[in-house]
Formats: structure tokens, C-alpha cells, sequence
């Protein structure tokens, strides 16, 4: 069975569907793995990592396609990438099918089978293959990165013969996986954190990672079956947003994770006071 | 008297000589406070800002130049800089007069008095004005904000159902104010650290921080009586550059801080091993 990764080719998106340590492992158990030529190169993984693997280094993204039994991406594939596939491919990707309905009916017209990674359920057995998981842990450690490049404040407190800085304050939408990494990390580096969440039930983990809980009551209830954020009503939503406002106002970061699966990830600002 | 901010004008450079806060502290004290239009706004500093703690805002840096008493700056003036100042006029900034013998021969032919922020003496009634250490220590800090922002690794270790990511190994050159600032930093974040330096009485400040002291056997005397580090012969260089060299391999960050006063801060690397 041949498995081909292609190069992705959506805006910004430097990650690559496998690894050259993962296809070393492939090769092992007797698949042939194909790789588009620089399909690795932005995750910093060269072509020769994947020939030292045991994997081969095709031309062209057409290529990947036409030859391959299984196809590995990370994002949804483009009408265009779909229209390579042979019918009859399997095509493994991380999308969220009711967000991109397009993408569904091509590959359902093209007679691909789609594995998406984001429905994988969110069992024991499961998590080894749980990319939601590790990459809203690297999300929440990346915006905390990112965050404490950009402001202009310390984030650990500084005591100094000229005068003390405080910390700085950061406050957390949303303590799922990216919301508690976001705040541990964001511990780690001396600042002092509050962190909001719609699920009461979070309250214990955002307290043990030393973040303040930031709580409103909610009639509704805000959780579903499997752990997940879900939507609210139109009135309990102002509400929140109400809610939150007065804590950003006390806040030097304020860092969104809260997403609720299958839909865009909420932005969050007021220019008005 | 008038004190004169003028823009900086070095490549690279977002500092500013003065903030509002301290502006508004010399106009209480009876002094007038001209800043050149934009000299904060790299510094997150707007124009408005100085209005408001009572300074004025002029157009060019010849006026700052032909109108101020005093002027201050953060890197040395430029000869067109000197060339624009009264004769009589004092400057402080943060230069080091060894290194920059140019800039002092302009300023003495101009007859300008000029107070270096770099040769303040290491005594306990200077510390509030020990420029040298809060630059240091913001240095060390950012080092690791932006090793940990390039490198693609994650610094803290990562324990997840798909197995166990280990914790960055950081290699600190230095552990004067930046390099500690950085082991600190780097420790919080969750790497490996281990730091380096010539001086053996800082072994106990390294270990404190939670890194390992790699320690190396130098016949000579590295520590000036001020408690800086000091120039070491040529015979004892190349067998410390061998020495960290073995240190490197094992390192997936290096951080280079050790700087001899006066002196450029050196640059380590090796590309054939």
C-alpha cells in the first residue's frame, strides 16, 4: 500500500501531515510512503530526513495524488487537491466537516473516503491519536510565546535597586487544553493569571495551575456530554460578554482560546470603554 | 535648564532616553522637557504621552540639539549628532568611551560634557542608576522569549497519551546579570538548563537558579576586583572554546551572554564539529 504526503497549501500552515520518524516507521511495516519535495521543509524536517527513512521524494503534488492508496494532510484538501485524488483514495486530514461542507461533497463526488481526526471521539483508546489535544497544547504555549514578545511588560515580577515591577496580568478565555496550557505557561513566567470559562466545572483545574477561577453565573447549562464548550443563548451570551469586559479592562494580556468544535474560534475586542 | 530628548538614530534601536513617567518628574522639578516628535513611539511612548506629563514636543533633532542644556540619549551620539549640540552642552548617555573613541574626540573638540551611563562605578548609592543591570536583565529575558519562539522544540517536558516530549536543553555562556536573567527565565519555562563561565565564584548563583554549573579548570585569575569578568590569555581561550564546544553538542539552545567590558560581546559558533 502506497502512502503520500503532499506539500499543504493553505496560507501560513508549516506543519506536514507525518513526520521522517513516523514514515521510518511506516517503511518498517511494509507500506511505501511518498513525500512531496519540500512537503517537511517549513517544520523544519528536510527531504533527506525522509529518503534517510526509507521514504521516496516525488515531484509534484500530482504526483502524491495519482500514486497514493492513502493520502496524509493536515488541513482539508482544496477543491483542487480533490480533484487529483484517484476515486477510490482515502484521504486522512484534521477538518471539521460541518465547517467545510464544500470540501465534503468533492470528496464525496470524487468517491474518496475522509478520516477526520477532529471527530475522532474523545475515548481513552483514542487519545494516542488525539490531534486536537496536542495541538491546542502547543496553541496555548505558542500564544503565551508570542504574547510575552509583544507586550511591553515584564512578565515575572522584578525587584531592583531602581524600583519593583509587577507582574503582569493576563487574563485566559476558555480553560479547555489550550486555555490550561496558555495559563500554565503564562505561570511559569511569573505573571499573575485569571482565567474564564463558561463550565463551572473547570474552576478546580485553573485553581491548581495558581490562576484566579473568574466566575458568572449561568443559568443555562454550558457543557456538553463530552466535555466540550457549547453555544449559548443569544442573552446569556451579552451577558458574558458583558462579564468579561470588566475583567479585561483590568488585564495588560487577554489571550481567547474558548472554541466551541465546529465552529470558528470567537475573536474578542471592544474599542469602546 | 532645558533637558533635550532627541530620537535615536542607530539602526535597530526602539529605546528611548526618557519616559513620560520620568519627564513628568523632571517638569515637576522646575526643569523644561523637549522631546523630538516620535523619539518614544518605538518604545510604546506616544508624543501625546509627553504632553501630557508636561514636556513639548519639537519638530527635529537640531532643535532638541541647539536648545537643550542637557540632552540625553541612549547609545552614543553619531558625529552629525555631536556636530549639532551647543559647545557647553552635557550629554548623558549609555556608551562605552573605550570602544567608541570617535564619538569622545568629537564630543572633547566640541567641548560638550558627556556623562557615560556605562562607567557608573558598581557601588550600592548607584545601583538605582545601574543602567548596565536592567539592560542586562531584559536581555537575558528576551534571549530566551525569542530562543523559545525559533526553536522547534517545547521548552517544558510534555507528558501526553502519545508519549513524552523531553524538556529543551539550554546551554547559558555567561552568568553575569543577563546570563542568569536567562537561566532564570529558561528554568521557568521548564528547560534543562546549564550555564557556563569563567569566573568559579558564580557556580553557587547558577545552582541556586536551578542549572547545572559546567564548570572548567583555568589557571589564571578571570574575575576583575569589580567583580566583572576579565580577558583571559590566548593559550587559556582556545582551550575553553574547546571545552564548550563539547557542551554545544549536547545543547539544543546556546545563549550567548559573557561580555567583557568595553569590549564587543563575542559571538560562538562552529559549523564543523
Amino acid at each position: 500500500m502506497k502512502v503520500g504526503v503532499p506539500k499543504e497549501t493553505a496560507a501560513n500552515e508549516r506543519r506536514v501531515a507525518l513526520s521522517p520518524e513516523v514514515a521510518g516507521r511506516l517503511v518498517k511495516a511494509g507500506l511505501t510512503v511518498q513525500v512531496e519535495r519540500g512537503a517537511g521543509t517549513a517544520a523544519s524536517f528536510p527531504d533527506e530526513a525522509y529518503v534517510a527513512a526509507g521514504a521516496s521524494v516525488v515531484a509534484t503534488a500530482a504526483d502524491v495524488f495519482a500514486q497514493s492508496d492513502v493520502v496524509l494532510k493536515v488541513q482539508a484538501p482544496s477543491t483542487a487537491e480533490v480533484q487529483l485524488c484517484r476515486e477510490g483514495t482515502a484521504l486522512v486530514a484534521v477538518f471539521q466537516p460541518s465547517a467545510e461542507p464544500q470540501a465534503v461533497s468533492a470528496l464525496g463526488a470524487r468517491k474518496v473516503t475522509a478520516f477526520s481526526l477532529a471527530l475522532l471521539p474523545r475515548i481513552t483508546r483514542a487519545q494516542p491519536m488525539d490531534v486536537l489535544s496536542s495541538q491546542a497544547t502547543v496553541a496555548g504555549y505558542k500564544a503565551v510565546l508570542i504574547a510575552a514578545a509583544t507586550t511591553g511588560r515584564f512578565f515575572p515580577m522584578l525587584v531592583t535597586a531602581a524600583g519593583t515591577l509587577t507582574p503582569a496580568r493576563v487574563l485566559v478565555l476558555g480553560a479547555g487544553v489550550a486555555g490550561l496550557q496558555a495559563i500554565a505557561t503564562a505561570r511559569r513566567l511569573g505573571a499573575v493569571v485569571s482565567a474564564f470559562d463558561v463550565r463551572p466545572a473547570v474552576k478546580e483545574q485553573v485553581e491548581s495551575l495558581g490562576a484566579k477561577f473568574v466566575a458568572m453565573e449561568i443559568g443555562e447549562h454550558a457543557e456538553t456530554a463530552g466535555g466540550y464548550a457549547k453555544q449559548l443563548s443569544d442573552d446569556t451570551h451579552r451577558r458574558e460578554l458583558e462579564f468579561i469586559a470588566e475583567h479585561v479592562k483590568d488585564a495588560d494580556i487577554v489571550i481567547t482560546t474558548a472554541a466551541i468544535p465546529g465552529k470558528r474560534a470567537p475573536r474578542w475586542w471592544r474599542t469602546a470603554w
